[in-house]
């Protein structure tokens, strides 16, 4: 295992675990670092030199830890601090809104998408941007509320979809006003596809979601395959379906509370997690 | 004013604004100095260690400032942290828990008292300690979606008064199993004053609203007399309803975005905030 692919993985918490969860089938043989940045999570509310400041320092203790490939698992993040974290190291680095602008290009028959992010990514247009570069429109809608009732457990809740039917109608009375006509959401936060089977009962049945953590594990798998970095017997994807991965070639580190890492995350992973590691970066 | 008594006010963000609020009739002489911990926020979802270091490192720069009194305006750091900051500090230092525990000794009846609070300030059972060194039984209800709700703006909303509606429910059945007759609400949280109309709406009649900012600043002034810190002409206190007092006396100083500070703080402290100041204390 000590010649395995090292990858790392970055969130400001807990919802990158559902892209590490993709990325697992996605690239078998890797050995995954995943930091979350839990004491100083959510970035959502933060200011952009702060977050920047938060994510350099996460991106520079993985560079430590050997990996050679670096996932902006954090849409805030991502948005944010994409260009100061590629300045701070020297390996490749993806984030997930490039992955997820890509991937809604690739399915949107209106070229118009809506997508559904917190309050910090919205603020940025980092997906406005990186949607119009693929040539589609972007309505995006801050949806402050997902994320605590996502860690309230509250997935499946009445007060959610309620919540949820309050944004949506918002956003498609935005994309009314604006003549657009989304045929495509973008879940913009890794928490989000905890949502999605709320999601798919609340959205006109015409819309097709697409989660950010799926698209990136599959953009980061094409990457690899297009920089050579994975030897030749790798490029066979497990299904998850055929094979459950295992958690146990990750190497967890958290900010704050490994009881609290532990048993939150296990929810977004979709299995139990072992050996997290209370990680100290100052502040 | 150079002569004036500097008071420090130290909340992780905006919700010890309403304690401030409260503080400026109570003690109109004085000139006060608010720390609002805003780039590490929230507290309530970290641990004891993490939450003692960022309030030791608030208390300090307030000290630096001058301050003689301090007031935790944060119901996370005076329920985990109190003891570390007055180790570290050389000023009287008071905690919004145990000003709220003894008011609540002065009029609850049934010797119940249902507290409300945060997460971390539930799991850290300060509440029921305060409590019960008054001769009272604290029934203590974790409700982490409020503040989200609060932050939103939707302090008035039908999604607000269901959670709500969830909680209270959730907690008069916890009462009643342990045999428990809560006739005052402890208000644990410095965000929870802007639901009072709600909440007033919401519980039984017979039960009586306690809000932590209130209390606080009521045994701040009888705790700047005990101690003979207030000069004998500012012994009368000003009435709020008289006379509107100004945070034109007031210091703001906020770890990020000084625009959210002002905007957000606004609603808490119920004026406009003019000098906030950006404060790197690292992290």
């Amino acid at each position: 295992m000590s010649a395995a692919l090292r990858i790392g993985v970055f969130d400001s918490g807990f919802g990158g675990l559902t892209v590490l969860r993709e990325l697992l089938p996605q690239v078998p043989q890797a050995e995954f670092f995943y930091v979350g940045d839990t004491a100083r999570l959510p970035y959502g509310s933060k200011s952009r030199a702060t977050i920047a400041r938060y994510a350099v320092e996460s991106a520079q203790f993985l560079v430590a830890q050997g990996i050679e490939y670096l996932v902006i698992a954090c849409n805030t993040a991502s948005a944010l601090a994409i260009e100061e974290i590629r300045a701070a190291v020297r390996v490749p680095v993806l984030g997930v809104i490039e992955t997820g602008a890509a991937s809604a290009a690739a399915i949107s028959r209106s070229r118009d998408v809506l997508v559904l992010a917190t309050d910090a990514t919205v603020q940025s247009h980092a997906y406005a941007q990186a949607c119009a570069q693929h040539g589609l429109r972007a309505l995006e809608k801050a949806c402050p509320l997902l994320v605590p009732l996502i860690e309230e457990g509250w997935t499946e809740h009445p007060v959610t979809a309620e919540v949820l039917r309050i944004y949506l109608h918002e956003a498609l009375e935005q994309a009314q006003a604006a003549q657009m006509q989304p045929d495509t959401v973008l879940l913009g936060c890794t928490h989000y596809p905890l949502l999605r089977p709320l999601l798919e009962r609340t959205l006109p049945v015409s819309m097709r979601i697409l989660d950010s953590a799926a698209t990136t594990a599959e953009s980061v798998h094409r990457d690899l395959q297009a920089r050579s970095m994975l030897p030749a017997q790798v490029i066979t994807r497990l299904h998850a379906a055929a094979e459950a991965p295992s958690a146990s070639r990750c190497h967890f580190y958290a900010t704050d509370s490994i009881e609290k890492f532990q048993r939150l995350g296990s929810r977004f992973l979709g299995q139990a997690m072992h050996s997290v590691t209370l990680m100290d970066i100052g502040g």
